[in-house]
């Protein structure tokens, strides 16, 4: 089968075995949010023709925001709580040309607890990819970070933070991006004890509102370096996102490199244990997604 | 005298008779985020010249941005607690032509509960220009709000809220941008329904990053117009800037229009009593400031 992991920034195909493991991988930049609808048919076959000529019987599922309203065509969202089974029956067909479908694998909605409703897309595709017990807590650091509780292989609530988002804002916008210095928030290149001043720092009366504007004072009065700056301020935010959720139990962080760093490195300043989910989540449960699929497709 | 409020985005000048009243005023664009340091005593003598003609002994006093490393010239911070003698003591002289000088008044600074330092520039002024019991406590709403404690006639510590830049951002870029009405955030066309909505909403778990991406879900669901979007938002940030405050007493809103009227009603959400100070509190801190003062210059 073919799975394909299609976001607002980036299009990750996978070319795999019966088995489940990697035959082929192959990456673009055609994120849905320079797309219409109409380009994505034109922009399958350009990255992955020779794959779909290959193998014509071959099952092919979509995941991520390619099934938004902005996307290729508006899957449903399944609403928790929804294991494997609940997403299988919502799949959303797309055509691929000479009456082939491919299918979309719906997002997924929750209404949280403070009333307001909820909603992924990715994410939970990824999530069947994982092995996790049967009671498991993740945090999915991102432009939107998602803090997801699973019970008996199936989500049965989660909340989004859009700490990565503000930070971008605060970065690149206002009184703030003039503090910091251009190249120093890649996440590899932690400063720790700039981001754990932060993390600190969300833990002290004042709000988020008021902490973040200490990034311009403590710079206005040579506390902070301009190259700490963006890890202190990065700190403070995931800091923020961490301590307004009630944690139970070891937390699985699903990401890759120096962001599941960073947050690893947040959970353990709060006293909370982790494990680092592997990579390539996606791909595998686009595969168990697809082999469920298949058993129920004609 | 002559008393000049001048901030990053605007130019506010006053004609003061003797017994502190207005005779003139005059207000420009002209803030300092648009001029360099060798442009200041030409604006003066643009938007003002014929006044400092007409009284060659005038005391000229500035207060605002104009003070700051951006400004004129950079004008010391008086440390918390300070009231206007630790001000006048500290009058950052300027050229403006002729062997004549104006004065900037100095800002303040203070360190926060959270260990973190604060600064203000221009508020300490209008305070000033207030008739306030003993001991009060007021909350100047704009793009950087202060929470300020005032103890016989002395300010003797304040916090500063980034509520108003979060957002402008947010309303401008990235997300939540897309599900706003354009038009639908004047502060004076209030949206009562969903303002209290948001201010509710901060009252819950989930933390302020979590509660920003119901705009995003609530328009999604259809739970919230595009039109009343901007006024759930605000709802929101208002909220989580005041409840991060503990209130003690009747509180002091110093601000004009729709913006005090919008935080006299979060206030009164909360169950907190306010009184909305007079304006032009700014005028009569320069005239106070200036009397004051000319009792010192030689």
């Amino acid at each position: 089968m073919i799975g394909i992991d299609w976001g607002s920034s980036g299009f990750r195909a996978y070319r795999l075995s019966d088995d489940g493991s990697i035959r082929e991988r192959r990456t673009a930049t055609s994120g849905i949010a320079s797309l219409t609808p109409t380009d994505y048919a034109a922009v399958l076959q350009q990255q992955i023709g020779d794959w779909l000529r290959d193998d014509p019987a071959a099952v092919v599922l979509l995941s991520g925001m390619v099934g938004s309203r902005q996307g290729w065509r508006e899957a449903a969202y399944a609403e928790c709580p929804a294991g494997m089974a609940e997403l299988t029956t919502q799949l959303c067909p797309v055509e691929l040309g000479d009456n082939r479908l491919a299918h979309i694998v719906p997002g997924l909605s929750c209404r949280n607890a403070d009333g307001t409703p909820d909603v992924m897309r990715g994410e939970e595709t990824q999530i069947f990819g994982l092995d996790l017990p049967a009671q498991a807590t993740l945090c999915m650091p991102g432009t939107h970070s998602k803090h997801v509780q699973m019970r008996d292989g199936r989500i049965t609530g989660f909340a989004t933070a859009m700490t990565g988002e503000v930070f971008a804002l605060l970065k690149s916008h206002g009184l703030i991006a003039a503090m910091l210095a251009p190249a120093d928030s890649k996440p590899e290149d932690l400063d720790m004890a700039a981001f754990e001043t932060g993390l600190g720092l969300s833990g002290q009366p004042g709000g988020l509102l008021h902490h973040i504007f200490s990034v311009r004072t403590r710079r206005l009065f040579n506390e902070l370096s301009a190259g700490a700056a963006a890890h202190y301020l990065s700190g403070i935010l995931i800091g923020h996102e961490l301590r307004a959720t009630a944690w139970a139990g070891k937390v699985v962080i699903v990401g890759t490199g120096g962001l599941a760093m960073r947050y690893r490195k947040a959970f353990a300043f709060l006293g909370i244990d982790t494990d680092v989910a592997p990579e390539d989540a996606a791909a595998t449960g686009l595969y168990r997604l697809g082999q469920l699929a298949a058993r129920r497709m004609p």
